[in-house]
């Protein structure tokens, strides 16, 4: 006798390009019922005529994101605006584990909340980043058998994977950090907005929140110093390139005094060697985007510049699935015992 | 007791996209085993050298391509330069399944190879596109059982799957066919060449093969002929967009006399109801490459334009999967008797 | 002694890429003096703004379009929503010169305009193609001395330049012709809409106006009604590709009977070897859409399928200059007596 | 009486992408006659068919590069492969005004020279960044009357200009420079390259040369030191992204000790405030790539960081343009006495 339990799982935002993504990767994961599809201003309509690339599930009609239409799954995921999860959440009990792809419960310190996101901190909750290097306990640890789960950005997942081998060994500093980010357009989502549209992108490079200002900034810090860092300062800009998906970070620590450049290597071979996900490439070869494109697969490269005193990383993840979607479900897999590596895809698409 | 049988399956051309794409889908395939990857001069590299993408197969050695490094497969795939296939077929015995997805052995009629290619042809082989709308035997009837079997054009499936069902039904002429399609760069291949270049790519359109030169003309005469054309011309414009992959193919076709535009419909509609991996988007959809990316599916539209007095249809699918590799791992499954969808995405990746 | 006379433009939709793009060839134009820049919700901004490529301009104030901000120039550009120039022109007097870049004044024919635009006729003015193939008077006649101009549609301009001189001559026949499109997205203007975002439009052909709707269409039925058609009928199809700029029209039409092939060549070499911004390229290259890049400047080709028995043409241009704002500015010069290439450029911007 | 001198002008590499710029400019410099236009491989060929974008020489014959073909010209451009100009050059004899797009004569330290490119130095030229800001004699006091010019690489110019007016006032700190650039595929020239392929380059970031391998480094710190750094040193990433043109060069800097934020600003004004070619954006509007696009313009912003510590600059500009042909073109306008802007777009081609 075989007996297959599936969990039962609904999707709001799935109009929306993370909400899509969630579907998609949904569609081949083995243990997954995909309940409930719901969203605000597109309710009623087929899913089809807002993700038609969804073939299996074309025919779904987007139901109303209400507490009502999301209860009674095993799992909710939300992609909603900021400031609508914590609600969401409190209604829908504490037995369901509760997805949330928005930035509401990623940051720790209500300060930083305030800071960049302007508004009264909504709590913390278990952070979706099963690869981070935190130790008693292992970010794993943390997310087996949670129920409320934080989805960490995007970007912050690139600058992080890239980086932490060498903060959380000592071999890099964490103060005077400096990132540059290659993001495609799905990163800014789906809404309709002058700046954004493929007249402006294409043929293009845009910078944005250059600066110090971008939201994600006080995020990719907590990671760090959770991994250890005791002091971190981070220059952080972003720049649209003329691509629907993916995140290539470059991001430049200076060597700590006394590091041996042979150090470097081994320090993030170590970090990464058994890793499902996440993979530093043969020495020599970079990580492109498209090796990663609806995959939830991180390539991390590193080099040390010893004329310049830093070490260079660079990494490469698909802004919607490993930057979003797929750690949802990473994290959804560890929260409900099921193996990590359940339904998620390693091989990128590609060219 | 639980008993899983798996089938051997070597691809040559591996460092190339379509045997690239072939392996990416294969990975996925739980009734395969994946045995040699083979080329010529990348022969004797890392796979992941070639294909970064694939991760779970970047350790492979690439072997060279010869009847002993392919022989002892259950199946082999082909992807070689046109003229030798025929050869390696032969030696490989003729229990084993071949899949060619070059050219060599799409056209019946001698004559027609000759006009197109310039050689002697080297024979037909049953041909892989299991939703051609042949009757007595059906196609997928062909390829039941076959242990050859000739994977289509990519053009020539997207044109094919567009217009076929008004010529199988008598609804529109195939005499004076229109046919204008929008294609991305990897159906070109990955060998350099000048203007094949991102520089060169970027930000145009470029037309090739204007004027009725393309070889992919006479295949698809060949297939509206197999579903009961009896007259059929054909004008064919392929234009290179900046996109890696994909075919947008725009085929009109005059309507047939007396024919009330409903009833186009419902022929375009019958035709693929039951289809797995072909559909006919509702009235007012049209296809995008993008919805088919990375996905065994062909996404089909029509309508009637009575000022015209022609229906125009267009097809969309990846040139790399429906267009090659997804239609050779389909006509796998029919020949070995598998379920035919078995391993087939039908998720585009999108956006 | 020398004495150098300006004559006065103001540009309405100053911030949209019509406007812009007649700014941007009005600052190289030696006889024009740039005057009221004018928009509507933009009105008050700093033109670099919306237009940042526009240095020499930068600093100018964008006014309100209205018969006040626009009196008093010699010349003024339109580039308005549907419906709004007639009312504006006849608030500018008789003596101004008005170039209209909508579509109100383009359609001779009161009933075509009603069917597609779906409003009341606001009367034709002087079509703004001077190659269009006319007799007694020519084009270029017509708008010499002109004090109103219809700016021709952009696919219109692809299409036309590209057919016409078969249809002239007689070598083809106008009825059943067949466009198909590669457009860029800046055709679609510059409101921000959801199908346009960079998200939707990056690595993917989208079809739109399918099956005959497109308002275009008998714009072009009358222009080669206009140069010597008695019986037109056109399958259109447009197709939204990865591309900022630029139109290549692929058009078919049937080869009239008796007609060698030979001649085919000579009659579009005849029609466009004295054309200062239509060239035919030599046998056997195509026309790119990028080597007419911010050029006033069509490409050319044609090819007789014998096989199909369809002459082929493909022409190149951009959308925003011949297409648009170039085919005002040559209009202008015609008008004004001025040489007619004045300031338009021929060299395309590639790659 | 009237009485207009040109000068003649021999363009070598005409069918690359620099030559095909530097010609694509010359063609509207009212003071230039464009005399032999040569290259290798290509030579006995139609210049059309390798840059068909340039209508008015389409006709023109490219013959073949050599002493002869060049000389008797007023000023012969090189766009030559390393190790080349300095022997073509000795053969032009002293009053040839020779402009060398290439890299032979840039660095002024032997060594330097040979760390990066691995052979003999061939001694330096004056260096044709007009805008450098050099005192005693400035730049373009050295490039009066220079009958040798060294044209700057492209990255270079984006990096120098965007953070040489902090260095040379002292309010950043030139050690521990970080850039990061997004560079369009023209830069990596025209020959076919299996990386460079449109196949390989749509759809991704690229990055490579990573880890201070990169052959500008050294110029880019040469320039630092000319305009007053004592100690520089730079972490220099460039990375492809999808577009033909373009740098996007972010670099970030440590602000000096006890320097006032808003003295920052006040700093990069100054700089460029009577710049014709290099623009300080508004505050709080960022440079695009295709601002510049066909231009020779650099658009520049900074802003600083607190919270990071460091200064961030952006510079967009044109790598065929300001980064090559235009750069060529504005030190010849210089070393000929004639206006330094002549014949010198500064409105881009956008979108």
């Amino acid at each position: 006798m075989f007996m297959h339990m599936s969990v039962t799982v609904a999707v709001s935002g799935a109009s929306g390009y993370a909400g899509g993504e969630v579907l998609r990767l949904l569609t081949s994961h083995p243990d997954v019922e995909i309940g409930a599809v719901t969203a605000f201003s597109s309710a009623g309509d087929r899913l089809g005529s807002h993700q038609p690339h969804l073939r299996s599930l074309a025919d779904r009609t987007i139901v109303e994101t209400t507490a009502a239409t999301l209860a009674g799954h095993d799992v909710v995921v939300l992609a909603l605006p900021h400031g609508a999860s914590a609600a969401v959440a409190a209604e829908l009990g504490p037995d369901t584990l509760v997805l949330d792809c928005g930035a509401d419960h990623r940051l720790v310190d209500p300060a930083a909340w305030s800071q960049f996101y302007g508004t009264d901190h909504a709590g913390s909750w278990p952070y979706g980043l099963p690869e981070l290097m935190t130790a008693n306990p292992t970010q794993r640890q943390t997310l087996a058998g949670a129920r409320r789960v934080a989805v960490p950005g995007c970007n912050v997942a690139a600058v992080t994977l890239g980086i932490q081998p060498g903060v959380a060994a000592g071999v890099v500093q964490a103060r005077d950090l400096v990132s540059v980010l290659a993001v495609g357009y799905s990163g800014a989502g789906r809404a309709a907005k002058s700046h954004l549209m493929a007249a402006e992108g294409l043929g293009t490079a845009v910078p944005y929140a250059v600066g110090g200002t971008h939201r994600h900034i006080p995020e990719i810090e907590q990671n760090l110093r959770a991994v250890g860092a005791t002091e971190v300062s981070l220059s952080f800009t972003p720049t649209l390139v003329p691509m629907a998906r993916g995140i290539l970070a470059t991001t430049t620590a200076r060597l700590a005094p006394d590091v041996d450049p042979a150090t470097v290597r081994q320090v993030w071979e170590a970090a990464y060697v058994d890793e499902p996900f996440v993979q530093l490439l043969p020495a020599g070869q970079w990580p492109t985007t498209v090796a990663t494109q609806g995959a939830n697969t991180a390539l991390v490269q590193v080099a040390v510049d010893e004329r310049a005193g830093r070490v260079v990383t660079v990494c490469a993840l698909d802004n919607l699935v490993k930057g979003t979607a797929g750690a949802a479900i990473q994290s959804m897999n560890l929260a409900l015992g099921l193996p990590e590596t359940t339904g998620l895809p390693v091989e990128g698409v590609a060219p």
